[in-house]
């Protein structure tokens, strides 16, 4: 089946049906973003209207595209599609993105025009991604039917996070937001009305992806009796080191109602998911922001081996704020034992706090970030490290960030740096991910994901993985 | 009493003692800063060892300074400061800054020193900020204690926003936060030690000022014995129209811990807290970024009415998390009636849904924005709108912000945005934010802003107000 979905991935060829030289329309940039990116063979442009498109021999039909070809993009009024599709069939093309609107989402004619799209695949063994979604970007291989060009939406730079959305729309904004913020992605798929192709195959599918790291996906609802699987196969993540990141649609009765206008999802029995996600070792975020500050996390840091943190600040309120959500989150912020304050306190000025939050105050420099982290790391007793670091204090110079980094490559707890500010701390929060270590801009958004870190870590020690 | 506070804003003449020509000095930034913002008066640098310091006239104790002079700021070494405010005593004026370190922060003999400076205080009737704080930035006035350089602390625009922090740290974080965001900022003030001037004093002042609109708060904990005041003073911000927005330290046992090192605040009564905020009218805000988050909105929108929300999406999902966060705070999103969504029906394509979330599709122009505006809020069925917008769609131009921004003129309801996405999500945000909608990067964060419109009307309501 994973063997199936290669086609959507990494096809030899592709076949644009519907490609157009209007410059906007949908058949137009999807040929362009694929002259610009698609590598790995050649592009057939697809239209009985054109000779040429975008400087590329147009065909009349798809069963007039010479081999290779692996994979068709199907963006053509949804009345024509079935046909479209029954030739795809016979071209013998095994993989299909309908990209098309107008079907089981406009009424009782659409759905029976999906009906029929279904039993065309199913009779030609044609695997379906769609129809009425916006399909696949890779990142690896360069496959982009986004259909909106680079200008009105950008894509994100290569790297190792993987994007599943039940909404084309948030897919591909978010798509827009990781390219703003540097955020690496490798593929991102979303399906529409997924008449073929789902979440847990694409899931299945992304798990051995020697590309992805880290899977998102936006879920209101798996289709009917597929949750057995779902949680089977996001076990299989685990076991193979690639935490998956749930944001659930329609977690609320008013939500659930409006997912089913949007999606025709039923959502409503939230508590079943949250179990399965529990089961499954999936990290459930709250919100979108949590998932994209969850998966950085991933990228490039560790699970946690525990829930103890270690909180090293400059701001006292800052230290205090972490600490309340770390409770709130089930994280121990355990006061370091009276030698090693001792210690502490030996190599400080007396107004420093050393009992955790770990309060270097307003007057510190780099080294006493070291010292803290040179002296309480080697005693193993913190699982999770957050250093609150604002770049304003005065003596503050900037080694600061190779300390932690040093710190993060010496020890095993995973870090995370919090910068609050403006452009100096934006500036500061960037070193510090140029180093390895994520950055987030308040505190309560770094416990979130210590606590995301530690629930992980905890699956994971519970149920095995190759990789941690 | 709000008389002896006019000092701190409004002083005629201002002496820095421990003024210092040495560059980036507390001394020096502090006169530098003043040079460059205030107007009202002379800036008086004391320092016996200078004649001259940063082009001005240096006197060598302050009972040198000539007339007029209402304001000290106090940066010396510690153990001066106990003379320095006796001889601020002598020369008659009537309020000082104290910016020196040194006091209870660092225990009995700092204590002691306290102590000391606050006897002194009382006998001359001077009035304290301070010690061991950053003190005042008042954009309406110049004064500027900050005392760190605008290439390391950005100064915010002047707005309506003002700030009192029990944290210096966080405040001066979140000014250059401010300034990178471009948020309006009247007056922050950070008390450190609170030996004499504390939270209610400056809060009853802020009520009164003509440039503040919103007053933002961060408390560990209010001196002992101000509970019933400070409840007062509260409630006559809501008289005057004037939303007061906290974030309490110290919510948790740990953070109540960590606050007593951190101020010695004694934060462990989290529910008491709780409970005044309720009686005050106080809108809690449970992160740093709500708490601006809810500041901005009250900047530019009224309060809501009631608690029924009308979601207008052109993303599905966006549509069903809104819907879900509604809920769960609170606010309903009520099913549209059936013959307002037949009048909706009947101007727009078939596979938009009318229901409420109103989803328009990806495929929407800016005129079915427009559209369902016009044919709900006359019906006064919802009291707040959320515009979820981001500009990715083919055949958005832009024109929805004019039709959001007419709606919020011409109807009662207040409306927040919701713009996702990157570079052009930001840009529509700020054009959004131009015609006076505030926006938010994710629905998340707007219906929280929403349920905090919804709470402060009710409260109004129920108390009345001079203002809305």
């Amino acid at each position: 089946m994973a063997e199936d979905l290669k086609n959507f991935f990494e096809p030899r060829g592709i076949a644009v049906i519907g490609a157009s030289p209007k410059r906007g329309s949908v058949g137009y940039v999807i040929v362009d973003q694929l002259k610009k990116r698609y590598r790995r063979g050649r592009i057939y442009p697809v239209n009985p209207k054109y000779s040429e498109i975008l400087g590329l021999k147009a065909y009349p039909t798809i069963l007039d595209v010479p081999d290779p070809v692996d994979l068709a993009v199907v963006a053509v009024r949804a009345d024509r599609v079935p046909s479209i599709v029954e030739q795809i069939g016979k071209r013998g093309v095994k993989a299909a993105i309908v990209i098309s609107g107008g079907f089981s989402e406009i009424g009782p004619e659409g759905a029976e025009r999906e009906r029929k799209l279904l039993e065309i695949a199913r009779r030609y063994g044609i695997r379906i991604i769609g129809p009425n979604c916006i399909g696949v970007l890779d990142n690896t291989t360069g496959i982009d039917t986004f259909f909106l060009p680079e200008d009105r939406l950008r894509r994100p730079p290569l790297g190792s996070i993987s994007i599943i959305s039940q909404s084309g729309a948030m897919l591909s904004m978010w798509v827009d937001w990781m390219a703003m913020k540097g955020l690496g992605l490798a593929k991102a798929v979303s399906y529409g009305n997924k008449v073929d192709v789902d979440d847990v195959e694409l899931l299945r599918y992304l798990i051995d992806d020697p590309h992805t790291k880290v899977i998102l996906m936006y879920i209101e609802a798996l289709k009917p009796r597929r949750g057995k699987e779902f949680i089977e196969v996001a076990r299989s993540a685990t076991v193979k080191g690639k935490p998956v990141v749930v944001l659930k649609g329609g977690r609320s009765g008013a939500g659930a109602r409006a997912a089913a206008s949007h999606t025709g999802a039923l959502a409503s029995n939230y508590e079943v998911y949250r179990a399965a996600f529990k089961q499954a070792g999936i990290i459930e975020a709250d919100t979108m922001e949590e998932m994209f500050d969850i998966a950085k996390a991933f990228t490039m840091t560790r699970p946690a081996e525990g829930r103890r943190l270690l909180i090293l600040t400059n701001a006292g309120g800052e230290g205090v704020i972490a600490t309340d959500f770390a409770e709130r989150y089930g994280l121990e912020v355990p006061v370091l034992p009276e030698e090693l304050q001792q210690r502490l306190r030996a190599k400080m000025p007396p107004h420093v706090v050393v009992k955790n939050p770990v309060d270097l105050t307003g007057d510190t420099d780099d080294e006493r970030y070291r010292i803290v982290l040179e002296e309480v790391l080697p005693e193993n007793i913190v699982d999770i490290v957050i250093v609150i670091a604002p770049p304003h204090p005065p003596a503050i110079r900037g080694d600061v960030i190779n300390y932690v980094a040093e710190a993060h490559k010496k020890y095993q707890a995973p870090m995370l740096a919090v910068v609050t500010g403006g452009y100096i701390a934006e500036e500061y929060s960037r070193k510090f991910e140029a180093a390895g270590i994520p950055a987030y801009p308040s505190p309560e958004r770094a416990i979130r994901v210590a606590a995301a870190l530690a629930y992980y870590g905890e699956y994971v020690k519970k149920r095995g993985s190759a990789k941690y």
